[in-house]
């Protein structure tokens, strides 16, 4: 594949294989969306059955083209798109859009033929996007390469969508809602060009907010670079359906279990600046926000509603979505006094009561933008009997204009407020039905501005090296988990597998009492709740009973010197096969999955990333100051052994203990 | 206040006194409403200055009336409303809608002429709605009381709304989305008449849904009764702005901190079968959906969709809330195969493919609705090229008629599919712009009525005596906690408050080591995190270091005979202002905050409910079986200990140990 994608999303010259004259076909409606959509360059329709289409010269075959264009679309059925597909490479044609379905996603023969469209791709170096896709939209050059309903201005959006079917939905509600986009590319199968394909192109292009609606996710390590490259000066957006429930099958480790696949998903997104969207609504009103709104400066909100319920509805809402509620100084209050009537209420959020009229609305609304201490303003309607609806969406047009803050709004109601939204959505400015929706997006501006501020990266730490490497990698299937994470540098309390009483004894006069004992299991997970794990064992004969209770599970036990009291973490890594490595940290012991303390971070890590991992635990507080360093030092040994060893799939300390005077790894587990 | 509402809301006659000519004026809009909606009674305008309103003959006072009116609504502004009020009051009137506004919302004057109002309405026994509402609409009567712009056929919902402002959203979504309502009140300021009146009236009313707007709510046990009776036959839906946030001001009591103000509600809510809505957005969709849905007999949701994307989205929505995905059996698996072609999916979700027009649909939800296993069928569709927006929503009303099951649609888009909107709305098929939307107002649904299978109630358990109680209530002030909970009957560990070293080796002497030493305080919360608690104290050294080690905290300082390992957990009452004692059972200990396991119970409680707290908790897996008959016992102890003292604000136990053996109050706390 020639990784140029600037021909195939900007071409000076198309031919439509399969064009057609009947409109029902697909072959009709590009051709007729690439005359509409005022492409300038050369069109060169292909049909052995006609002369021309319209008033275009129509050729015979692909061979016969009288030019080499940079695009090929190709809308005839499969099998013969194959075929077609070997003539578009044989005449160094570089670019294909494949409309036709019936490969991959249709079964094991629709596989072979997706795979033979691969090889013949390969083989003439021929940038495919699809199969089964419905092309693309360029309003930057301009073009549309779809067999959809498009119509769309040009706008502050680029969009890659997997699926066709969103790719409708998303082309009907820009439609009705005023939002343009630039570009739109649908992916269908991804048999040659995926995401990270068109990313990086995207990269190169002018600088705007990235909508991805992605059922599955190519190459996640490269995904996660690309994503955090752009986001560091664009937004980006992702919807992707499917959160794996992994209740079903049984987990072999604890870090497996608190950090199953949607959370490593949460935490690696998270860490490359990419905002999640949940559902498709969160989808659609980002895609309005991002279309449109000024770029948010702080998280200081101010409301303003002609109804206290609403209002106060938003005010928590503003809380949970991480935002603030702004503090109005005391001339801001002077002025709302001035402007409001005596029982409107002028402290955030502002009632300016039931029969405001729209000069109120802006004269309140003018005043606060004003206000330097207030980023984003959000303004509720509810349609009462004096409330001039559509007259208050075109004044805040005007205050939008003068101010270029963030203002979103929510009219609530039905036919009344339609025609207030339809104004907004004329002025640029994003509505939502419902506040809390509106405040909600805000929230995620933030989110997404405080990461730019953050100048997290994902890429910035170096693997380094772990001590006594070849020893470990000798004894590694031999020894104990302990005896691995022991030569890796971490500390371990004293202990040993022993055959017998004898032998344990021999172990607890050596190190001395208290002594613990346990069962010794590289499959067993909960070996506390089962009675496995005897504590406080003070003197022989108390190890004798003990003993006694543990030998009827016909287990190896294992005896270990008692650590002293303090506060139980889990320290593991996993190795996502799609993202790679990723550590967790967290509340431990019995209750990890309980606490469910979920603090997750992507490999490699340093010394100030895992302070800033241990910060934002839950169990945070409980931990003594005088240990974080060691903490610290535990977690990056930890990352750097599982970096180091390739063939460990997962390796989990739980619990080590935090004592006041140091960190001890009480229970380890390695998997192979 | 005479009680009974029925003239009220279903008078006979109505004098508008304020009724006016001009058509801006309040009590010229209550006067057209009123005719508008097709009242069948007696009109009586009130206006001295004018001697007819159209055709009807105007009084010059209430005291000119001819007859004595079942209701009068005043519409004029204070203060002379407070003299009309008496006036209504001298002629006998036992109802009155008070529109005005500048009462309590208007801060301290207002406050006082509301009080002056109650008095009024209370010298006279009148039942006042009001002040500052919008006043009400019966479409069973039929009459419209309102200032508001109401157009809404008679359907099967019931609103009570304290704010005027959301009642006019409801009103202008109702019209624009065909959803009708037979009875809607806004309660304004609630001087006399707050939503538990209401409620009263509604139980002796025809059979539907309540959806609920309250700011406040009033009186939390008898509303609780109230909607806990009603949600028997009814559901019951409520939006309550105003998520008290904690985090502020430092708690006592973990109990205090685990079961906040927010906790308790939503616990008391779900115990009386109310469904809670969280945004706005909930309280609309709720709307819709018991507006016209058929009642759901299970949890299991099939999906149609031309998408699969949205499919899996939607499948993945299913199991979040609480639903589950249908099994299709061998017979409708063969159907679907021959009705669908062969790459669609006929598991479930089933993809009826892009191209699907509406017959396939049709085909596809008749095969699944005809399904015994299917209670709710959930439709998807994006707006493709050949896709056939209306025709397919026409479709599903007829199969709608056929099956009387659930049909809920998503149909995703902007203008195209706006047009599928409008007819679904006309065929009475709940429609969400988004699946989410519509699976969580399934689920609520199946929420709603898997809570009446439980046939679970309120007020079932009796109060129970507590042994000791008049030996307690002697001795509260000075005992320990642990020695008031050992009067009450519930075990604790042998344990003093020891004033010196001398005494704290003579309690170990006597009732044998192991010991604990710990910090004594009524306020000190956590005890552990500041080291002041030593556990493991074998002998008298042992004993003398931890002494030295505690002693300078200047704190009193109590020894417990350790008890044996256990799991730990938290019981603890708390007394709610509004709704009473309401109980807390979760993970206790240190970690009780982090691990959040919170399972709340209004009280009084009784052993089988007990049983269902202990079992819904997160800790209950951890939990010797052994011993939770203990457990039970412990729990009921505890809630009767309280009831019994009402100067108990709050009693905790924290940790009780559960032990294979027994329970054992190890830590406790009574706040008065």
């Amino acid at each position: 594949m020639a990784h140029d994608l600037t021909t195939l999303f900007c071409p000076k010259s198309i031919a439509i294989i399969g064009a057609s004259r009947s409109p029902e076909k697909v072959g009709a409606t590009v051709l007729k969306n690439i005359i509409a959509s005022g492409f300038k360059g050369d069109i060169y329709p292909v049909n052995p059955n006609a002369s021309n289409i319209g008033n275009l010269w129509c050729y015979k075959d692909t061979a016969s083209l009288p030019v080499i264009p940079d695009l090929a679309v190709i809308a005839i059925p499969v099998p013969d798109a194959l075929d077609v597909l070997t003539q578009v490479g044989e005449k160094g044609i570089k670019n294909a859009v494949v409309f036709s379905a019936g490969f991959k996603e249709a079964g094991e023969e629709g596989k072979k033929l997706e795979d033979r469209l691969i090889e013949i791709a390969q083989k003439y170096s021929i940038n495919v996007l699809g199969p089964n896709c419905l092309g693309f939209v360029n309003n930057l050059c301009p073009v549309n390469v779809t067999f959809g309903e498009v119509v769309s201005a040009s706008g502050n959006l680029r969009f890659i969508s997997q699926s066709g079917a969103i790719a409708s939905s998303l082309f009907d509600w820009c439609k009705s809602n005023n939002v343009g986009f630039s570009q739109f590319v649908t992916l269908g199968n991804k048999a040659v060009i995926n995401e990270n394909d068109v990313l990086e192109y995207f990269r190169n292009t002018p600088s705007m907010a990235v909508g991805l609606y992605l059922e599955s996710i190519s190459k996640g390590s490269e995904f996660l670079k690309l994503t955090a490259e752009i986001s560091k000066t664009n937004p980006v957006f992702l919807l992707k359906p499917g959160k794996t429930r992994a209740g079903a099958k049984a987990m072999l480790s604890h870090t497996g279990s608190i950090a199953g696949e949607d959370a490593v998903l949460e935490a690696v997104l998270s860490q490359a600046g990419v905002i999640r969207c949940l559902t498709l609504e969160d989808f659609f009103d980002l895609s309005r926000s991002f279309a449109w709104a000024e770029n948010i400066k702080g998280p200081r909100v101010a409301i303003i509603s002609n109804a206290g319920g609403p209002a106060v509805i938003s005010a928590d809402a503003v809380i949970n979505e991480g935002l603030e509620l702004a503090e109005f100084d005391t001339e801001t209050l002077l002025k709302l006094q001035q402007i409001l009537p005596r029982s409107a209420g002028i402290l955030n959020p502002v009632d300016v009561l039931g029969d405001a009229l729209a000069d109120r609305y802006a004269k309140a609304a003018d005043v606060i933008l004003a206000n330097t201490e207030v980023d984003a303003l959000i303004v509720i309607l509810t349609p009462q009997v004096m409330t001039q609806i559509e007259k208050t969406a075109e004044n805040l047009g005007n205050l939008s204009k003068k101010y270029r803050k963030l203002i979103f709004c929510s009219f609530i109601g039905g036919s009344l407020v339609a025609e207030g939204e339809q104004k907004l959505n004329e002025l640029k400015i994003p509505h939502f039905r419902f506040p809390e929706r509106a405040i909600w997006a805000v929230g995620k501006m933030w989110w997404y501005k405080n990461h730019q501020n953050l100048k997290q990266s994902i890429t910035q730490n170096q693997i380094q090296q772990v001590p006594n490497l070849d020893q470990i990698k000798q004894i590694m299937h031999q020894a104990t988990p302990n005896e691995i994470i022991a030569l890796a540098g971490i500390a371990v309390p004293d202990s040993a597998i022993v055959p017998g009483l004898q032998e344990a004894k021999g172990f607890a006069s050596k190190c001395g009492f208290p002594v613990v004992l346990k069962l010794f299991s590289p499959t067993l997970l909960h070996k506390k709740a089962i009675g496995g794990v005897i504590t406080d064992i003070e003197n022989n004969p108390q190890l004798e009973s003990a003993w006694k209770e543990l030998e009827s599970h016909h287990l190896d036990i294992q005896i270990q010197k008692q650590v002293p009291p303090g506060v139980e973490v889990i320290i593991g890594v996993k190795k996502d096969p799609n993202f790679g490595p990723v550590l967790l940290f967290g509340a431990g012991g019995s209750y990890a999955e309980l606490i469910c303390d979920r603090n997750l971070c992507l490999l490699p890590i340093d010394l100030p990333r895992a302070k800033q991992l241990v910060a934002k635990s839950k169990i945070y507080s409980f931990l003594a100051e005088s240990s974080l360093d060691k903490l610290y030092e535990t977690i990056v040994r930890l990352a750097n052994l599982a970096l180091n060893i390739p063939e460990i799939s997962n390796i989990e300390i739980n619990p080590a203990i935090v004592m006041s005077d140091g960190v001890l790894a009480v229970d380890c587990k390695v998997l192979f």
